[in-house]
């Protein structure tokens, strides 16, 4: 995986300024929630779980790392965690601290990612060129062992219950995020993440959206993004305050969420 | 169904242009094929086949109606054409004779599709806002009656091989086409249609992309366009000379698919 610093250039920030966190967000409110991920003409993240996909070109790229500078964290879900062995940090080459650098935070509720001194962000935050990760799990789903070596690099397990669907609340993992100080959170993933965010708009948890939409078909089989309709559903899940900023062979899609 | 006339502003045009048929092909060479669909973030045509879904907004309505101008033919399946009784011609203001209408064809090998009198197509046909359909069928999915109504407003049965699939060949419908002095050819959908002609683009038969983007997602379980991946398939089926056109809500991609 290449390693080279980004740069974003300051006349891409104004068109993505107002689906931004506010710098001064009101201490009492949720943390803000931005779901980004890119996408091909299916819907589909990646050709299957594992298999790493490259969809959007170097725009995209850099903007994901100026976007991570932009939020307290950045969460993903264990498979990704597990299968893609993230970086989940800012290879911006403007970033002179670590208080610049999100915290990495995964979903993780029964302790599959198996994450040892080798692991992307592990490394990272040894080398102080990430924030060590905190890990959302269920009571049984830590270890000593993990316990320690996230806390060597600065991360540690945050534990929660999980729903009888063995499924964390999206409330609770923000109320909990938000009482350890995480003022914003980029979500960048995978499916199963963000199709449980879009699945219930009227819970007002995701605050923007930024997509990437690459021209390309990954075919059928593919990691899909698409909500699943709750019983009876016969209508769209529709943005507002939409913006699509072509770049290179991809678009930027910017909105909100509209409520019914 | 609204039936007003339609205006597409001449400034919309250039950025089409490149992507649309030549205005003197050659006679020899196969029918130039655009496909162009609308779509949510989810990929989806509709919520249901049947369930009539409006996804993309005005200019997009309108583009659609200029494009119908731009080809001789227009394309569909048969499950559409029932489900969704469509007009199939263009209700663009500046029309006024009936050659600059493009010619309905609906791709029937059984039969399936019952059209009366009162059918949109056929209607309009015999009002003369609309050329009469042609009904590619295969032997056996003709009927007497039907055959005659159709001659009645101009239109006729093709009939033609399918093969053990129960499926024609897209070569074989493009060059029954051709002989028929077909030389260009718009197709519109639906999610079959759209998906069997992205199986292969080693064929060769899709000329252009004009797709409509609109910024909702419709869920699980609507009509999806992603083509079924051929045995241990694992690569993209990409663009080239992309370009995205912003209008109102949505967004309009033009492309041609990249050979590998
Ligand atoms: N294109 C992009 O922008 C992008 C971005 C990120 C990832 N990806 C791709 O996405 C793929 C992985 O996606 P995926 O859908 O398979 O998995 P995922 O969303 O990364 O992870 C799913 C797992 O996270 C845990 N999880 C998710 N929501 C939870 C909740 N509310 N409560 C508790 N646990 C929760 C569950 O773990 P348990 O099953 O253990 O309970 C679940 O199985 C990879 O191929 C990756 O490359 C692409
Ligand atoms: N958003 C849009 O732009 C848009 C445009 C058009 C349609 N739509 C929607 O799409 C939905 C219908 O899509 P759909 O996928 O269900 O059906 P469809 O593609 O309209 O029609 C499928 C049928 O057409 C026939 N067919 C297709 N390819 C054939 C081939 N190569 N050879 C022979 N026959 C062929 C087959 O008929 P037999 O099964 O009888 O053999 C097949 O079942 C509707 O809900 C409609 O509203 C949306």
């Amino acid at each position: 995986m290449s390693r080279e610093t980004l740069s974003f250039p300051p006349t891409s920030i104004p068109p993505l300024e107002p689906y931004l966190p506010l710098t001064s967000p009101s201490p009492s409110s949720k943390p803000h929630l931005t779901l980004t991920y890119a996408t091909s003409l299916d819907a589909s993240l990646s050709l299957a779980p594992g298999v790493r996909t490259t969809l959007s070109g170097p725009y995209s790229k850099s903007m994901t790392h100026y976007l991570r500078t932009r939020h307290n964290a950045i969460l993903v879900g264990c498979t990704t965690a597990l299968v893609d062995n993230p970086a989940l940090n800012s290879r911006l080459g403007s970033i002179t601290s670590l208080d610049q650098q999100p915290r990495p935070i995964i979903l993780d509720p029964k302790g599959r990612w198996d994450f040892t001194e080798d692991s992307q962000v592990i490394r990272l935050a040894a080398e102080f060129k990430g924030k060590g990760p905190w890990v959302v799990t269920k009571r049984g789903g830590e270890t000593k062992e993990r316990g320690e070596l996230l806390e060597r690099v600065g991360g540690k397990f945050l534990v929660l219950e999980t729903g009888e669907d063995g499924r964390f609340k999206w409330g609770d993992v923000l109320s909990v995020l938000g009482e350890q100080g995480v003022r914003s959170v980029m979500v960048e993933g995978g499916g199963e993440v963000i199709n449980s965010l879009l699945i219930d708009p009227e819970n007002r948890l995701v605050d923007s959206v930024i997509i990437t939409i690459a021209p390309t078909w990954l075919g059928k089989g593919g990691v899909v993004v698409s909500p699943s309709r709750q019983q009876g559903q016969t209508s769209q899940l529709k943005l507002r305050d939409v913006s699509w900023q072509p770049h290179g062979e991809d678009v930027v899609l910017c909105g909100r969420i509209l409520r019914s």
